[in-house]
Order: structure tokens, then sequence, then C-alpha cells
């Protein structure tokens, strides 16, 4: 970090080139393109801008949380929860892949990332990406319900999106999105009205309508 | 609402209804291009991955606040400050502008995009909106430092972005980022450490090395 913090001889300032460093690092956030096109269609979203849309909806939505959560903790998980991504890339969430090579790969990732800023708070954030990853607490559930909630509802505004591109299934959809119901009846109970609507503009198809060869 | 919420003739649903319009417009904040460059200058920044970015500061850089803050509230201030470009769009830093027509432009649209939310979540957002726009609270010095020290990360990293393609000079950028010292004299000792190791790069030029005419 000599670059962004030039006077750095003084040793009181080491705390905050440290942050600064993560400060900078992160910034190519902005360059991880995810599967997702914007509600317009225009273009795909990045992950920078996702982390933005959950943390305001987690803002707006938190009344609607199946148990008491700790709202600042929420945003503070939303906004780093994709971080590892700088280094593991997005992964499609219908893609066949070994989740415990992306694992490993998330886990050295969150190293190298969180292990940009002092101690303490490299620890504090880490302990807030693995809470986001085991999904045990009630703040955890909700953070994962509305990761799961942006995108369909992107999928839903831009006609289809993903589904249509990879011809997924309503079957597929429900699998992967009913842990929104973990975190949140009244959200799952919306999301399954947009699947069921989905359905019936021919976004999603059935696996029962696939033609048997 | 109609289409991102099908079956909405329950009206129990009509609170989240709201809530999910708003969630929906404000994906067009995705869409507000500011003047800056990302660090690594390949293309510029939007307004969604701005606020993402000044949030996750506000969560590293907290502990550097001249003053006791509540930081759940600047995250909620940082996460909402940008959402009336929506509709006014973005003014550049250093633009000769009307400060009035702008102030009137985006209290319209303040009006408009907090106002699909629901009374009071509505009010609640305005009310962090506009004291975000005084800067007379703690929160809001800290918050609008923030805002005012992520650019100056950029041009800094970036190798002078807009201050070499408008010809800023060093104490245009003094002026405009003085405020970062209201709401942290360490970060605006680091910001005054950019700015000098900008000017010795080039990046900014001195008002007093113009040629006379």
């Amino acid at each position: 970090m000599v670059s962004a913090m030039p006077h750095q001889t003084a040793p009181a300032l080491s705390r905050l080139e440290q942050q600064i460093a993560f400060i900078v690092e992160i910034d190519k956030l902005k360059l991880v393109l995810r599967q997702t096109r914007l509600m317009d269609g225009s273009r795909r979203e990045n992950d920078a801008e996702h982390c933005w849309h959950v943390a305001l909806m987690a803002v707006v939505l938190a009344e609607h949380a199946g148990a008491h959560i700790d709202v600042p903790r929420v945003l503070k998980m939303l906004l780093i929860h994709d971080l590892v991504e700088i280094d593991a890339g997005d992964t499609f969430l219908y893609a066949a892949v070994d989740p415990a090579a992306i694992a490993a790969r998330e886990t050295r990732a969150a190293e190298r990332i969180f292990g940009l800023l002092p101690p303490d708070q490299a620890d504090e954030l880490r302990v807030l990406w693995e809470e986001f990853e085991a999904r045990d607490t009630a703040e955890a559930k909700f953070a994962r319900a509305l990761d799961r909630l942006e995108p369909l509802l992107q999928n839903h505004r831009n006609g289809g999106g993903t589904w249509v591109e990879h011809r997924i299934t309503v079957e597929q959809v429900l699998a992967k999105k009913h842990l929104v119901a973990d975190g949140s009846a009244a959200l799952w109970a919306f999301a399954v009205a947009l699947i069921d609507d989905s359905l019936s503009r021919g976004y999603l198809r059935t696996a029962a309508r696939e033609p048997s060869r």
C-alpha cells in the first residue's frame, strides 16, 4: 500500500494503512459479474451493486424476518458476504459444481482478503462471513433469504433472464429458493407467488412438461 | 407493481407490495454513472456500487470518527444517500451548478422515491437523507467524509482520473474535500497526504503554476 499511503513512516498510521489496503482491494468486487441481469435486462449485475441492493432490502424488509434479528449485524453480513468472490468468482446457482472445491477456494479467499485488515477486524468480518455461510442464526437465515430473493425479483422483471437462458424448471427454482422460507414466511409466500407467475408467463418450465425420450 | 406482485388482492400484502415497489425501483441506481472511474480505471463507477463501498468503509473506519457515532445509522444513511440521483442525476463535484436548482430536483426525487414505501418507512429514510444533506450530526459528518474520501482514493489509484480529465487544481480539491476534516481528523490527515502525493505525481496542478495571461 505504498502508493496509497505515501507518508507511512509514522507507526501510528499502520492500522489505518491496513484498513485502506482492504478498502482499495475490495474495489475489485465491482468487476465480479453475476449471472443475473439487472431488472431492465440491460446488462449483468456485479457483486458490489448486488451487495448494496440486498443490504437496503434488509433495511426495508426487516419486519418480515421470522425471528427477532439484529439488523445492523445483517447489514454488515450482507455488505461482506460476496467479498470472497474477488478471488473465487461467482458460481451460478444452478451450476453442477463440487461444493467442497468451491468452499476450499472461498476459504482461501477469505484468508487473503479479510487478512488485509488489522487482526481484530479480520476476525470480526471472517466470523460474519462464516455465519452467513453456515446459516444457523436468525440473522444469517434472513440475510440468505434476501440473497436468494433479489435475483428472483430480477428474473421476474427482466422477462425470465437466466431461467430462460438456462432452461431452468420450476422444480429447480423451488428447491433452490426454498431457503427463503427459513428467513421469512411472508417473503417465502411472496417468492412462491412470483415463481407461480413466472411459470404462467412461460419464464419457467415444469420438468413434467419436458417431452419424454 | 401488478407484475411484481401478481396475487395482490389480499389487503394484508399491501405493505409488502409497497416495499417491493421501492426495491424494484431502486435497481435503477445501478444505471446512474458517476464521473469517477474505478480504481483500475477500467470504467466509470455507478451510484449503487459507490453506496456499497462507502457503507463498508464505514464499518471498517468507524473508529476514526471524530465523535461517538451510531454506526448502524451511518450505514443506513450511506445506503440511501444517492437514491435521489435516480431522478436528479449525478452532479460532478467541481461542476459550476446552481445549488438551489439541484436541491429542488433532489427534493422532488426524494418525494417520489421514498414515497413508494409505506409512510412510516418513507419518513424514516427521508429524515436520514435530509440529515446526510444537512451535515449537522456526527453521523452525517462522518458519512459525508467517507463519501468524499472514496473518489479521492479512486483518483489517486487510477492515475489522476477526473482531476487530470478536468484539469482540477490542488486548491479546488482541498476546498471540496475539506469536509472530511469535520468527520475525522485522522482521515483528513490521510486525505491531505494523498492530495500531496497526487500533486507530486502530476495528477493535480496548482493554480499558481498556471501561466498568467
